[in-house]
């Protein structure tokens, strides 16, 4: 064959990368890069840290909480901001700040770390204010701070560098963060006038912790044990239980009962209800263990019996990109708190200490259980009632003996060379009734993951690179209004909105339904692909999340069947024309496929193999010339042999196939029957395309230009091209045809 | 610019594996395929698993063990096979192992598992013998096995599976493996009828581990204290002091005494100087841990004071291919034995066992230490003699507290994407006089990486794939004679014999230097690069280890300064030329490119760019169209803009600088002005390249042909291009030019 050089050496580099893939670890079918979808970006000059989103209720504002800046924007288009107001530190702190030894021009500045509704006409900020943390109060209604300057310890971070986290239930914040200067006090604790409540200063109750995520669940409303609403805290502290090289780290899920009071003389003005335990997110047969948790979404839906909680995970030790996705029942949280082991702290030879599980008696009412209808019968009608015996041990034993596995205890994705930071799952029903979770997982690289369950594991059905120069994503707000649904991703460069779903990206009817998005369907009337829930009543739509797609009748299976600009350099009218070819059947291009008419026509052919060698599992990289360059690629011209400009291509896909293509460059005057022959030692394959020159497609000529130019805006060769081959593979490897 | 669109697809994928490349992740500077380079093989038809291989003394001979099958071949030519022998199991002995549930196709066969020296006429050989592990001598003269049918428990293991290590001292066999059918019980023992001894069989001796390598330490000659020759083993097990989730496997060093006789009572029949530690291989401020030690390899050399031993490591968690090297020096090891703190168990609440430090008063005369003047003057004769308090004690104390750590605290190397399997090392002395320690690592997918210490941190020369299909290497030997370096790979699949450096590959003084090789150096004198070692007293050698290539002189900047042969599917005689320019030298190609005589010339023209935008890390990705996609190129031949046929290519480098080359196609018929200019918002660069077709060239011709006919048989273009890329990333990070 004709060397492609520069090809091949790229390739080899491409093995290394996939070679050591995993099976558990699934490739975005399609990147979106941000030119090729519209995604509507918020940033005001001189502005950063867009750390603290904010959805307003039924409103369609969004607000968002940046550094010395709190905006308000119009959720539908959040390039459209409504409001704004600076909250920036006074020189005099500042001095006093920097004085302390940190940086003028960024910690001793105000960052929003608390943007919540305290109710529906005023917002509770707080930030930390050069080291200071201040809270205050937003008027929704003229956009001003009132200017209250309340003390923010405990409820926001004096470093903009530490973890934090918040949920404001009825009136009261609740905050997972640092207590001090130094950041070496860490403290869960209620802000409320009546009942201020904290964690003690323990390392048994939290040992460095970092804080991702806060919320609250609350109560059955049917149901009769009289239960209280929870507040769950979500973050990765160093184990007290574990002991291997240097600090063990170990992902956590605590709780408190939001009727706590303290306890009267022990733990007074400190949880009686504060348990923890272990959040695991493992394989343990492969070796994969999950321990840092970066962030935690509750998925809450009509259907679900009970919530189920989303959380994304890196682990400590060798990271050099790997994440995972697990998803747990709030019941099985509950079983462990309400009903699982404790664990105790034994001494060790006087100098060491070691957690085992606790099998003593354990007092009654049950150390760290909400007060509820058997407690208030017992007369415990509050947690200051409650016996010393109690609290003395939910004092010592805050930690649970029982770990919550998550559900099918294994991860729902682990995947490869990426760090996942924030998800977000929106649950929605395909045209086949059939209910998905799909999962929005954002990267420390910008980026953007839609995933969703199917048969053969998870599928991730798309990339999309929402922030250039890979900004990590540092928050991530799903807004599941129906017909308004997207995704707010914040970072420290800006914020940018997103839809749950690009359908009409997806030109053609196979292509549709390939791409197995549950939100996209193909409309034969429409000929586009569209979004389902835009389309309700629409009986004729064609979605098959199995990704079948037979029936897509009618179609010449063109991948995409559309022209490409031509390039600037070559300042020619020449178009580039991409098709992919069943391998056996003739096509005749049809009316999209051909270019404007031009005195020249240049195509590109590119028919794809997948050749399985024998079942077995291709090696690592190119080693054996005796299989995979045994191969040779013929392609004739109407019967003549072409001889320039053919180029092959070659793919190793993670099940061991190889992917093999090639195509030529080729100026096209008339029609043509194209014919391309794999030849090799197990076998010829052979292929012919007939490009049909219709010459009355120059009286469609208007049309087709106008659709051109609106192509053009949008589609870039490059990624279309990076688009066609994972359709590519992804097809390959499912129909192997 | 042209697009062209597979590279800039397959590009988007390069990044992705470039891109979470860490600082200490060193690249191979040049790749060999086995095409590249002359590599001697030996595989036997019907034969596999060639897991043992031993060097004869001074007779060059090397032997090699393999399932069923014992051959001599010739050290220097292994391909050269001078005896051979076969050892089956019998039918009997099959059939009663495929009664226990075993493959009679695979597990119930004879795999060779020992082959040590007994005395220079005889080998002592053992092998699994279908799970009944058997002894014999093969009596090197005849090469013939005598059938001494020995009973082999405890010397091989039953299972082909599991872990093994040998070796021969003074005639006794000490060996590490495990002692029944099911493979549950470990055993370091010792084969002697005077005294055979065994470890104890107890969690806290050995607790299920795989054991790696094992070697003897002699004592000092010098030496007035009477110590002992000291038998070192190397292995990971199932930590004990540690608790992770689910099993923490840890690596271990291990020693025994050569004159240990075991106890009177206590411990009779067992070891009384088993001592064990830790290995530390990790770099906790950079959460990297490797705790699996693979292989292990004792460097001893004259100007070394004291052996140093390296090793090759891989994590236990998330293992999606990491490896690091670590050296340690013998005398931290022997501190950590003689002086160091021993650890004992604790019972924490009944049922749970933690390991601390043991601070209690330690017995006399030392546990675990090996009888030397002081132990004889206290009238300890013999490890008989010793006191129960002291066998007692390190009955029950076996692992130390300390840990030994490597040199300088942290790893030598750690590379992302390859897992190390065995580990050989050469010291050598370079041209300047500095001495290095020329590591050479196989992977578990038949390569080999040649890596050296450089002042900017490791550095690997070479990867050189010695089994085609990616065979896992399972043995690696050095043979480090002068004159008769060699590298030998066992594999499932066979034996390689690889020489230590490929010096003649580098056809230019510049790509010699480069490959910053300390066997390899730039004779002016031969127009070669040259093994230096076998140009002793040479005194214009050119060797710069700093890569400092600016003493050759004289030189055009080619890389590959060589012609191609042409595809066959062409079919034309046409070759392909590359070079690689220096931005701004005009160049006149010298004799070396010009090809034969030929009606015409085709050749592609790379020069190449280092940018860095703004000195900024680059994203992950293309993302930002702003910054990369904002480069135009534009060529010209003889002022004459060139269309058709241009190519650009572009690489991150792990710097983050990007390297940007661009090539054109082209037909040479006559001497030609190249001209291509980069073209960007940040500033143009332009380079020209005359390319003077000679026309007494062709009187050269014969000499030319046949330098071309002994390229073609080792030259193939897809490596020599990898190779090219690499070089000029290489050069490029360096030189920055």
């Amino acid at each position: 064959e004709m060397p492609n050089m520069a090809l091949d050496g790229l390739f080899v580099a491409l093995l290394l990368s996939f070679g050591t893939t995993v099976a558990l670890d699934p490739i975005p079918r399609i990147t979106w890069e941000p030119r090729d979808v519209h995604l509507v970006r918020f940033q005001e000059p001189g502005v950063s840290n867009y750390s603290a989103l904010l959805l307003g209720s039924g409103d369609d504002t969004l607000y968002i909480g940046a550094r010395e800046a709190i905006f308000a924007v119009n959720s539908l288009n959040i390039a459209d901001k409504q409001h704004e107001v600076r909250w920036r530190v006074t020189e005099d702190k500042k001095a006093k700040c920097a004085e302390k030894g940190k940086s003028k021009e960024t910690e001793c500045l105000n960052y929003i770390r608390v943007l919540q509704f305290l109710n529906s006409t005023v917002l509770y900020v707080c930030g930390t204010n050069a080291f200071q943390p201040t809270c205050d109060h937003l008027l929704l209604k003229t956009f001003e701070l009132v200017g209250k300057n309340e003390d923010g310890k405990g409820r926001c971070p004096f470093d903009p560098a530490q973890s934090y986290t918040s949920v404001m239930v009825d009136g009261e914040l609740y905050s997972g963060t640092s207590y001090n200067f130094l950041g070496s006090e860490p403290i869960i604790s209620r802000n409320s006038p009546q009942s201020p409540l904290r964690t003690e200063y323990a390392i048994p109750w939290l040992n460095e912790p970092s804080f991702v995520y806060a919320d609250v669940i609350r109560k059955n409303p049917n149901g009769t044990d009289g239960e209280d609403d929870k507040i769950y805290f979500f973050f990765t502290e160093v184990s007290v239980e574990y002991e291997f090289f240097g600090k063990s780290m170990i992902p956590r899920i605590a709780r408190v009962c939001k009727g706590d009071q303290g306890g009267l003389r022990t733990l007074q003005k400190k949880w009686t209800s504060f348990l923890k335990a272990r959040l695991a997110c493992s394989l343990l047969e492969n070796n994969s263990l999950f321990n840092v948790i970066n962030d935690v979404f509750i998925l809450r839906a009509p259907d679900l019996k009970e919530p189920v909680f989303y959380a994304v995970f890196t682990p400590q030790w060798n990271n050099v990109g790997l994440s995972a996705v697990c998803a747990y029942n709030m019941s099985l949280v509950e079983d462990v708190f309400s009903k699982g082991k404790y664990m105790q702290s034994a001494t060790v030879e006087q100098s060491h200490t070691k957690w085992v599980r606790y099998s003593g008696e354990v007092p009654k009412p049950r150390p760290g259980a909400c007060i509820n209808n058997e407690a208030k019968a017992a007369n415990y009608s509050s947690s200051l009632n409650l016996p010393d015996k109690t609290l003395q041990f939910v004092k010592d034993h805050p930690l649970m003996d029982d770990s919550v596995v998550p559900i099918s205890n294994r991860p729902r994705l682990i995947k490869r060379d990426v760090n996942y930071t924030q998800i977000v799952v929106d649950r929605i029903q395909a045209l086949d009734k059939t209910v998905y979770d799909v999962m929005f997982i954002s990267t420390d690289r910008g980026a953007l993951h839609k995933a969703v369950s199917a048969d053969s594991g998870m599928h991730i059905i798309e990339e999309t690179q929402l922030f250039p120069g890979s900004e990590p994503v540092q928050t991530l707000l799903l807004s599941a209004e129906p017909g308004k649904k997207y995704i707010y991703a914040g970072s420290n460069a800006g914020v940018v909105q997103a839809p749950v779903a690009f359908c009409e990206k997806h030109r053609t009817c196979v292509d549709c339904v390939l791409a197995r998005d549950p939100y996209c369907a193909w409309s034969p009337r429409k000929a586009s692909c569209v979004d389902i829930f835009k389309e309700r009543g629409s009986i004729s739509l064609i979605q098959k999340m199995s990704g079948d797609a037979s029936s897509c009748t009618g179609e010449f299976f063109f991948f995409p069947k559309m022209p490409f600009p031509a390039s600037e350099m070559t300042g020619s009218s020449w178009f580039l024309c991409f098709f992919h070819l069943s391998c056996t059947t003739p096509v005749t291009a049809g009316p999209g496929l051909m270019p404007p008419a031009s005195s020249q026509r240049l195509c590109w052919l590119l028919p794809p193999w997948c050749l399985d060698w024998g079942g077995r599992a291709l090696p690592h990289s190119f080693r054996e010339p005796g299989a995979i360059f045994d191969v040779h690629v013929l392609w004739e011209k109407n019967g003549q042999k072409i001889d320039v400009c053919v180029s092959v291509q070659t793919h190793l896909l993670p099940d061991g196939k190889v992917y093999y293509f090639s195509w030529v460059k080729d100026t096209l005057r008339e029609s043509s029957e194209y014919c391309c022959s794999f030849l090799s030692k197990t076998g010829n394959k052979t292929s012919k395309a007939r490009i049909t020159v219709d010459r009355q497609e120059a009286t469609r000529q208007e049309s087709w230009t106008r659709e051109l130019s609106n192509w053009k805006s949008a589609v870039h060769e490059h990624d279309q091209m990076m688009q066609n081959w994972r359709k590519a593979w992804e097809s390959c490897t499912e129909d192997n045809y």
